[in-house]
């Protein structure tokens, strides 16, 4: 059955020669895109609708989120933001919880926040093992995960569990957890940061992980400058992911490779860390994707739009750069050209915003700006 | 009829002597509230709506908006956005698309706006005249407001129309204009700016004003330091907003006063202003509000939920400083005691969330949680 979607007041495509398009009309078959142009030239359709000289884009790519996990961690973040210490906070809560769950708690859980995402534009998303830190839970994570998140990262690398000792730790991710988990998995994660996994770590952790076929993202630099950029670069990372301490040679290690910046302002305003240097990673030449990051620790929200209205508002991205980011930056991350663009034989995954342009997604922040939403073709809301 | 609210997890009233409240219910009867208590101790009633847990505030009260207006700003607001000059800008564009409209246009842009705040848990709202700044129009601005809005404030004194002698035009603010709004307004407001009017020519707007009965807002210290707080407490204004810039002596003056501090997050990000110094108000003892200055020049936004969690991630104010100052702390600037409360014989404005406490408004930044409202006991979504 073929939906053109018609009305479309401005249509950003993020294709290079198709561009932004006034006045324009698409059709969705097949959960793809099979034509996108001016309203006037519309092809036929089995269905048809109107949106009103609404503008669209393509759903959100949200390439980093954390959404296996139970518990709750209100009260840590209470006291964050009232700036008192909270003795019992961290991952390793949210492990203890997640072990304790069911499979049904943790799959209801992770089914709730992707609804709640897709309800809000986001169409294709990432998510991670990382709060089971044992094979057996890391394990189920990815299986969890695996049916209902477009991508599924393997984390066991997120921190050392407590009363383990880090470098039996390591050789576990590497070898019997990764056998585990590899089968239910495209991606591999390390959080290389001082805390968590030191850089030789690290390496050894992205090493093993590319032997089996993984590709690899990293998380780093996000509480100080570290060696998480350069590893990311030098292990051919599809993306790294927090970048909120750069030092120039970071910044152009980055602009002069693949591996993409995520930036997760979200997290940056939660945990009250400045917001990661967006513009001077765009005037490198850097490629930027913005992500939610979504966990219950340092950034629980599932908003796209507020990293945009952020990205706009206070890390000097431009409007047009943003959305770019939030879409097919998000894209690029996960090495991926068939969602975060709207052009022919693209995913059929639409946003459309009750307003005439994107920018109102950072004129009007905070205002639920998601009217309608199409992931593979199928009505989402 | 009278509805029963009950499973309410966590319940605001902002009663100094009924406090939050866990497994609460509320009565409402005849647009106000009959009844708060224990959910186990709850009367019959005609309908019983159960909130399953979730966390239940008085409606936000937005004290601070300017939505008798016509027009766009969209690209002003992307050039501001890009650091670019942008010729044609500012209020003036907006005063000319106000006088075009239609009373059709302008009462349907109004009423669309309220919708959007009421949907989002706004169940309050003042808004001002100012796009008129004719004798005429800023009469029919106040009399297509006054019906629909809470609060109308006049505010013929926003800027100096173009081509006016700005001492000529004071004149008409404080005599025939002032003649023909007051009898559709409670509040009279000064842009009190360098650019806007100067400190005599304010505190002559406001004497005219209050001899005329009419209550005291003020617009000062939102580009700099200046009288306008000094002005609003020494004249004894409700409440004097922006307060972007203040010296000891402002914050001084606000916290021995009764002259409410009113905060406009949004509105400081929308123009790439610091925020507002509410940590130092707050500890001086002064009393604050936040409201969202919802126009479409330097804050396009309803959202007040996004008023929230900038205060709380980004101006140090804790969950409940800032969720009572977009609450009780807007009806205190407006000298209500009728709405931001949820006890007996408080107006039935209820704003139910989709989350078990009001920390998620700052928790999940960006996520719509407005799950129901009622506003004068009628409900609204
Ligand atoms: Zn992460
Ligand atoms: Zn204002």
């Amino acid at each position: 059955m073929a939906v053109l979607i018609t009305g479309i007041g401005e249509l950003t495509t993020n294709d290079p020669e198709l561009g932004r398009l006034g006045e324009a009309a698409m059709v969705l078959e097949g959960g793809a895109v099979a034509w996108v142009g001016p309203a006037g030239q519309a092809p036929e359709a089995d269905e048809r609708v109107d949106v009103g000289g609404r503008a669209v884009l393509p759903g959100w790519v949200d390439s980093h989120t954390h959404l296996v996990f139970a518990g709750d961690r209100t009260a840590e973040f209470e006291a964050r933001m009232a700036g008192k210490p909270y003795a019992a906070g961290g991952i390793a809560i949210t492990v203890e919880a997640t072990r304790a769950a069911s499979d049904e708690q943790l799959a209801a859980n992770l089914g709730r926040h992707l609804d709640e995402a897709a309800r809000q534009g986001t169409t294709c998303l990432e998510t991670k093992t990382g709060y089971g830190l044992t094979v057996t839970d890391e394990e189920r994570s990815a299986k969890l995960a695996g049916p209902v998140a477009d991508e599924v990262t393997y984390l066991g690398a997120h921190l050392v569990p407590p009363g383990a000792d880090a470098e039996s730790y390591v050789d576990l991710v590497c070898g019997e957890m990764l056998d585990a988990v590899a089968p239910h998995v495209r991606w591999a994660d390390v959080f290389c940061e001082t805390g968590a996994f030191d850089e030789a770590q690290s390496a050894r952790v992205l090493t093993a992980a590319a032997k089996r076929g993984l590709g690899l993202r990293v998380h780093g630099n996000q509480l100080g400058e570290g060696p998480g950029v350069r590893l990311a670069v030098e292990h051919g990372a599809a993306s790294v992911d927090h970048c909120t301490y750069l030092t120039d040679a970071d910044v152009a290690a980055l602009a002069s490779s693949g591996t993409v910046a995520t930036l997760l302002p979200a997290c940056d305003l939660s945990t009250r860390q400045p917001l990661a240097p967006a513009r001077r990673l765009l005037d490198a030449g850097a490629t930027v994707a913005l992500a939610s990051n979504a966990n219950p620790g340092s950034s629980y929200t599932t908003s796209m739009a507020f990293c945009v209205a952020t990205a706009v508002l206070q890390m000097r991205m431009t409007v047009d750069e943003a959305v770019w980011a939030a879409t097919a930056g998000g894209a690029r991350a996960l090495r991926r050209d068939d969602v975060g663009y709207l052009r022919p034989g693209a995913r059929a995954d639409v946003h459309v915003l009750d307003a005439p342009s994107t920018t109102h997604l950072a004129y009007r922040p905070g205002v639920p700006l998601t009217q309608a939403v199409w992931r593979k073709g199928e009505r989402m809301r």
